[in-house]
C-alpha cells in the first residue's frame, strides 16, 4: 500500500459538500431544494465584464506577468483609492482567487508549527490552507449572543504564544455576516503592534455592507508592515469562476517573498484578469442595486428566522450570510434530515451546519449558516419550509430519542 | 521587524527572471533581444479555442465543480484514449495549470522532510513546489554526454532512503528535450515497485515528440496505484494563460486526498476550462503542422550550435528545448554579459543559464538552455549572434582574467 501523506489525511473535506449526495438524492425524488448552503451569488455577472472577455482580441493566450498584468494592477490602485486605501501598483500581486492570496500569506509568514489566531466561527477553508502550510489554527470564540463581535482583547491575548505569527480577520465576515467596527480594528492594531504579528485581512465582501461603513485594515495607521489584504473579485462582481484575487501589502520584503511563490506557479488566469480589469470600469453606482437587493433579502431572512419559536438570528451588517441558532441539538443531523427525510409542498432547503466553521470541537451544534443568495420570494418559501421542518423535527425526531439513538 | 517564514526565505527566485532587468535595459538601448530563454510558445492559440471562450453564453460566472466541469473531464477521457491512456473521468481533477497538479501531488503524497528523487537538470519550479510542501528534492544527475538519458538504475537506487516517497519524471523533458524510451519507463517501474514509491509523470510536452513515440507512464502495467500524471494544456495548444492542467491517477485514495486540496481552493478557472474543452474538438492532424514547425526549428538550432567551435548540443527528441554545452566557465555570467555588454548588428539573445536547472551545486556552469520558440529566420539570426558572442566573450572576457576577477 502506498502511503498518503499525514497532511493529506489531516486535510479536512469540505464541510458543506458532504451533504451534496443527500441533496442530489432529494432532487432525484422530485423535491425542489432551496440552496442556502453556498456562497455562489445568483446575481448576474455584469454584461460589461463578460463582454470584455468575449471581445478579447489576441493571437496567443500567453502567460501574464507572475504578479498579474501591469495595466490591471495600475487600475486596481484607482479602485482601492476610491474606497480610501492608498497603495502603489507594486504593492499588488494578482492571485488565482482569494484562496491563493491566503495560501501565499500563510506560506510567506508562517513556518511548520507556527500559529495563526482566527476568531471562530470562520471560513472553513482557512483550515485547508493551514494544513497545506502545516500551520496551526488557534480559534478564539465569538458568540452568537454578541452577534459575533470581536472577542475581548484579553481572550485574544490569552491565545498568543511564541509561535503565534498572525491573526486572520474576515471583514465583513463569512460565515457570520458580522461587520467589524473601526474600534475593533484599532483593538486588533494594538494587539499586532504589541506582539509583533501580521494581520491578514480577508475583505472578500468589502462592498457588501448594510449597517455602517466598512473600515479596511489597510487604513490602520503606523502598521503598514503588519497588514496583508487578501482580496477577490468573486463576490464583488459575481465572478467566482474567474478565479481572480489579490495579495496586497506595503511590506516590501513580504511582497518579494510572496512573489517567489507567485513565480513558481507562473501566472494568474489571463481571461479572469481581463474580466477583473473590465469590472473596474463599472459605474460608481454599480453596487447600489446589488446592495439594495441583498439588504431586502437580509431583512426578509432575519425577520422570518426570528419569528420562529426558539430561533435566534443576529442581524448581520455585511456579506450575504447569516448565522442562526435553532432549537436543535445536532446541526449536522438536522441539515442531513432536511434533505433526506423532510419535504413541505415537495420542497426543502439545504443549510450549512455551523460545526464546520468552528475550530473548537463541539461548538456550532445548534447553529446553521444561511447564505441569502436567492431572491426574496425563494427565501420566503425556504423559510416556510424551515418553519415546518423545525416543528416536525422536534416532534418526530426529538421526542422518541430512544428510537433515534439506539 | 516582522519575520519572513524560513520557507519563504528558502523559496528560490525564478532563475530565468533574474536576467529580465538586463534584457529590459538592452531594449532601452535599442538592442533587439531574441528570447530563447522562455517556455512561452509563439505558435498561435487555435482560433477555435479562443472562439469558444468568445462565444461563451452564460449569465453568471460561477464556481465550477472543484474537480472541474464534468463535461470537460468526460471529453478528456476520449483524448487520453486517443493517445493510448485508458482512464475514467473520475480519475481526473482539473487543476489551475500543471503547476497545481504538481503541488497537489507533493502535498498529498509527501510530508515535511520526505524526499522526492528527480533526474537533473530539471524544471526549476519543482524546487518551488518542494519548498512550499517542505519536501527535499534529491537530484540524480543525467549528463549532456549521454544526451540526458535516464541515469543508471544503480545511481537512482543509491539515492533512495526511508524518506523517499516519489520520483518525478518530465517526459519529454524540460529543460533537456530528452524523450524517455519505453525501456527507461520500464526501468522506473521496477524501481517504484521494488521500493514502493510514487511516480509523478509530468507530460506537459507529450504531443511534442520528433524522434520516436511517446510512452506515457500511465501505460505501465500493474502499477496503477503508483502513477500520477501531471498534465497541462499550456504548451499543447499554446494556451499558457488559460491556467488549465490535470491531476490524473487511478489511485482512488490518492485522488480523494488531492480532491480535498482542490475543494479548499474551490475551483479551477471557468474560462480556461471552456478553452480546454474546445481544444479537444481540434482535428486529429492539428499537431502535425506544429510538430513539423518545431522539428525544423530544432534541426536548425542543433545544427547551428554544433557547428560552433567548442559547442555541443545533443539532439533533443521532444519538447521545444535544447541544452548546449558552451566553451564558457560561468553560464550565469555569460547570459548576463550577452544582455549587458554584447550586441551584433544591434541584436543579442537571451538564454537560460543551466545552473538553475541543477539541484547539485556547481553543475551546469558550462551549459545553457535554449527554447526554440522563435521561427527559423529568427533562430538563425540568434545563432549568428551567439557565434559572434562566444568568440568575443572568450577574447575579451576570458583572456584578461586578472582584470575580470580582481
Amino acid at each position: 500500500m502506498l502511503p498518503i501523506s499525514h497532511r493529506g489525511q489531516l486535510m479536512p473535506p469540505s464541510p458543506i459538500r458532504k451533504l451534496v449526495p443527500f441533496a442530489e438524492a432529494a432532487k432525484r425524488k422530485g423535491i425542489k431544494v432551496y440552496h442556502l448552503n453556498i456562497g455562489q451569488p445568483d446575481i448576474e455577472t455584469p454584461h460589461h465584464v463578460l463582454d470584455a472577455v468575449r471581445h478579447s482580441d489576441f493571437k496567443v493566450l500567453e502567460y501574464s506577468h507572475s504578479a498579474g498584468n501591469e495595466s490591471y494592477r495600475r487600475k486596481l490602485v484607482e479602485y482601492y483609492k476610491s474606497v480610501g486605501i492608498n497603495i502603489n501598483y507594486t504593492d499588488i500581486i494578482i492571485t488565482t482567487g482569494g484562496s491563493e492570496a491566503i495560501l501565499f500569506g500563510f506560506m510567506s509568514c508562517l513556518d511548520a508549527g507556527d500559529e495563526v489566531i482566527i476568531p471562530e466561527p470562520f471560513y472553513a477553508n482557512y483550515n485547508g490552507f493551514a494544513v497545506a502550510a502545516d500551520v496551526k489554527v488557534i480559534p478564539v470564540t465569538s458568540t452568537i449572543e454578541s452577534g459575533f463581535a470581536l472577542p475581548p482583547i484579553s481572550a485574544i491575548e490569552e491565545k498568543i504564544t511564541p509561535r503565534t505569527k498572525a491573526i486572520v480577520i474576515c471583514n465583513p465576515n463569512n460565515p457570520t455576516g458580522y461587520l467589524y467596527s473601526r474600534e475593533e480594528l484599532e483593538t486588533l492594531k494594538a494587539v499586532i503592534k504589541k506582539h509583533n504579528l501580521y494581520l491578514f485581512a480577508d475583505e472578500a465582501y468589502r462592498e457588501f455592507c448594510y449597517s455602517g461603513e466598512h473600515f479596511s485594515a489597510m487604513k490602520l495607521e503606523g502598521v503598514d508592515d503588519h497588514i496583508v489584504l487578501m482580496d477577490t473579485i468573486s463576490k464583488r462582481y459575481s465572478a467566482c469562476g474567474a478565479r481572480i484575487g489579490a495579495f496586497v501589502t506595503k511590506n516590501k520584503k513580504l511582497l518579494d517573498t510572496a512573489m517567489k511563490f507567485a513565480q513558481a506557479r507562473l501566472s494568474p488566469p489571463s481571461f479572469g484578469q481581463i474580466a477583473g480589469e473590465a469590472a473596474l470600469d463599472l459605474p460608481a453606482d454599480y453596487f447600489d442595486a446589488t446592495k439594495a437587493e441583498y439588504t431586502s433579502r437580509r431583512d426578509t431572512l432575519v425577520e422570518r428566522l426570528n419569528a420562529m419559536p426558539g430561533v435566534f438570528c443576529p442581524n448581520p451588517g455585511g456579506a450575504f450570510y447569516a448565522m442562526a441558532k435553532l432549537p436543535i441539538e445536532d446541526s449536522d443531523h438536522f441539515c442531513q434530515w432536511l434533505l433526506e427525510s423532510f419535504s413541505y409542498n415537495n420542497q426543502t432547503l439545504m443549510l450549512a451546519p455551523a460545526t464546520g466553521f468552528y475550530g473548537t470541537e463541539g461548538l456550532g451544534k445548534q447553529e446553521v449558516r444561511l447564505a441569502y443568495v436567492l431572491n426574496v420570494e425563494a427565501l420566503n418559501k425556504a423559510m416556510d419550509c424551515l418553519d415546518k421542518a423545525l416543528k416536525q423535527y422536534n416532534e418526530v425526531i426529538l421526542r422518541p430519542k430512544s428510537v433515534m439513538n439506539p
